[in-house]
Order: structure tokens, then sequence, then C-alpha cells
């Protein structure tokens, strides 16, 4: 694989990150199953259970439906309004890559924002992702979140 | 618009936001005008703000004699000399170009770095940015900095 | 130089110090020396020292083999596993190059994971860094940190 392909994946890794979590940073929590294949997993996990070679216990779905689901769920609740979410995410790495598959993995930060105005350091970790590539597009066909921290129990309501 | 066009479009607009944050950050302020065209603009406003449609109110500049001004009364005031910013910034998202002109979007994070060290996250947001380009220069039309949070009462003072 | 050129030495860059941020988070701190040259250099310093012209005091190393040892005292010292680091890089600016060789800066940020899991915004600053190119192959002739804040003591045990 020659450097103008590498720069040309890492691109588009990037974009489809950028974009993902701009939906979130945005409010567009609708819009967050699209950027999954239909039968996209999505995971939230630690750095700790990786080590260990802990089975990913928190799955959140294996499938744009199951997201969709999830969504609602966070609407009804109205969780979510309360506060904004912040991510800035580094450059990708690209692991490897066959054919119209590529696998990534980008660091991230993300802060919260309540609506007193108060702003912490809220996550940081890792993505670990498997992107499809169809011609112009980019889906995520898994997305595992390693998250740095083992405090992780307030993630769980929203996406990151 | 083709896949190579999009990523030079990006490199583009993400090394003129890393230029205009590092001058900022190595207190290079009197630099900070020319980031902008004669007559561009500088605005500061909230994400809730724009949610609500209100008009943006806290408008900084629709000048670079404005933005020099500004410089001059920072200076003037010694407020900047106290502490240290830094700027990281995400990878731009290009929302639409036509011609020379580019709008995109990228977000960001401020921390920033007393005089006795301290460091505190200072400020997020996302730079809406309507870029001109001329051949390989880039100048912004206009830069709107949406803060997440809604206390920028401190944030008047310098330019994000 | 043209802009395609730039391009690529940007993503060159980016990719080197995306990887050289990795393996510090992943805890993979033998492989840190071979991001640098068999006499690479590698510095950490003040922004204040810098400015005041102050010579580069805290000279960590000037070889390959200085890292190394360097990794063997941490891991000794133990003290590196009590904690986790996370750095986010924002885009590299090229400061110029010249056939091979690359000046170039990068903002970061790192937060720091206790093992109890709280997190917290650790320290910021940018990398000056002098790459040299060798095919696909890029490694530092000479990284200077650069940080932000004057408070650094602790900072002296952990590679930034």
């Amino acid at each position: 694989m020659g450097s103008a392909e590498d720069g040309r994946l890492q691109l588009k890794v990037q974009d489809l990150n950028a974009r993902y979590a701009q939906a979130i940073d945005d409010n567009k929590l609708e819009a967050w199953p699209d950027f999954f294949t239909e039968d996209g997993r999505y995971r939230v996990t630690t750095a700790e259970n990786v080590e260990r070679g802990l089975p990913l216990g928190m799955i959140y779905a294996s499938s744009r439906a199951m997201l969709r689901d999830r969504v609602r769920s966070l609407r009804d609740a109205n969780v979510y309004e309360a506060q904004r979410y912040r991510h800035v995410i580094g450059p990708p790495l690209i692991a490897h890559s066959e054919g119209a598959a590529v696998h990534a993995q980008t660091s991230f930060i993300v802060a919260r924002v309540m609506h007193t105005g108060e702003t912490t350091l809220f996550a940081t970790g890792r993505y670990q992702d498997h992107v499809v590539l169809d011609g112009d597009k980019a889906l995520f066909a898994e997305k595992i979140v390693v998250l740095d921290s083992r405090l992780i129990d307030t993630l769980l309501a929203i996406p990151l």
C-alpha cells in the first residue's frame, strides 16, 4: 500500500470520526446509528478489561436497530438534554487495511459541559474501529470505545 | 468535488486553524488580525444562543482594523501576560465549498495555564469558519466561535 | 515546495507523533526509543525557559541508548504502572523542510488517569520536532517538549 493511499485512508477514517463526534456534540443523536453498518457493533469497555482479556461485557448494540432503540430510550429518559459534550479526536492510526476494510485507532478526549456552564474533563480513551469503505462512503462495522478510566458508571447513559 | 480535492481543502483549513491557534498560544497577538480578510468578521457566541436563534450579540469585530484595535487594548490592559493558553483542535469538517470559499467546522478545546502553573480546562466549542482561498493562501472571511458553555464572562478578554 | 508535498509531510509528521503518543499511552515504553534516530535528542523544558533564552537544562537523553536506560529505570522504579496517560495531539505545523529534514511544531494535551479512575488535565504544551525521513520511515532527530506550565516536578518521571 503506497503512501498516497495511506493518506487517503487516514483522511477517510478521520472524517468519519469527526462527523460521528459532531453528531453527538450537536445533540443529533438520531443520526448516530447511521454511522454504522446495518449489523454494526458498538461496544464500550475499559483499558483494564482489555488488558486482562476479559470479555467485552458492556456491549451496547450489535445492529443499527439496537442503536436506534438506544437513542429512543435516551430521548424518553430526557437525560441527555441537561448537558453538552465536546469530543476532540486525534489523528487516526491505520493498523491495517484489506480491500474495503480498515482497522484504525484514534485517541479521544471528551469534555462535559453542564447546564450551569461548569466544564469538566469527562472521559478519555481510544476508538478501535473497523471501518468499511464503499466508494466515498465510510461506515463503522465495529466501534470499540476503550476508556482509560475504570469509573464508567455515569458514562453508560451517553454515546461516546 | 473529488476525494483528493476534499483532502486538499481539509488540510488547508486545518493548517489555517493550527497556525491561528499557535499565534494565540505563542502570545503573538499582533499576528492575529492577519488571519482574517480585510473585512473579515470575528464573533464569539454560545451554543445556547445559536440554538435559540438569538442574534449573535457578541460581535468582536467586522474588520481586520477592529481586531488590531482589540489587540492594542489587550496589550494596554496587560491582562494577557499573566496566563497562557493551549488550543487543541480536531480535524475540520468541510460543510460545503464553492470555488474559493469553504465553510468548515472544527472542534476545539482550550486549556489555561496560570502564572503559578495551575492548569485548567478553560473553554470548549466549535469554530464555524468561512475561509477564502487565494492560491496557497487561506484567510478567514468569517470566524464564529461557538462556545459550549454559557459562562463566558471571563472569556471576553482573550481571543479564542 | 508544492501543496501536495506539504500535505504529504504533514501526514508523515502527524503519523509519527500519533504513533509516538500511542506507544506511551499504551504503556509500550520499550518502543519509545525506537521513534528516535540512533543519536536522537529528547529534551523537556518550559515555555518560560525558552522565552528567557535559558539553556534547555532538562535534557533527558542525547541518544537512543540513553532513552533505553531511562525506560529500564522507569520499569525498575515501577512508577509508571499506577497511572495511564492519554495524549491528544493537534495537527502539525511544518516550520520548514529541507530535503529529508522537517521541522514541525505540534500542540498536545495530556490527561492522566489514576488507578482509582480519577482523571485530570496533566500537561499541555508543544512538540518542537526535527524529523528525518528515510523513504516511508520517519524518526525524531530531536524532540523538544515545551511545557506551558512551570510546574513540572512530577513530570520528570514519565515520557511526554
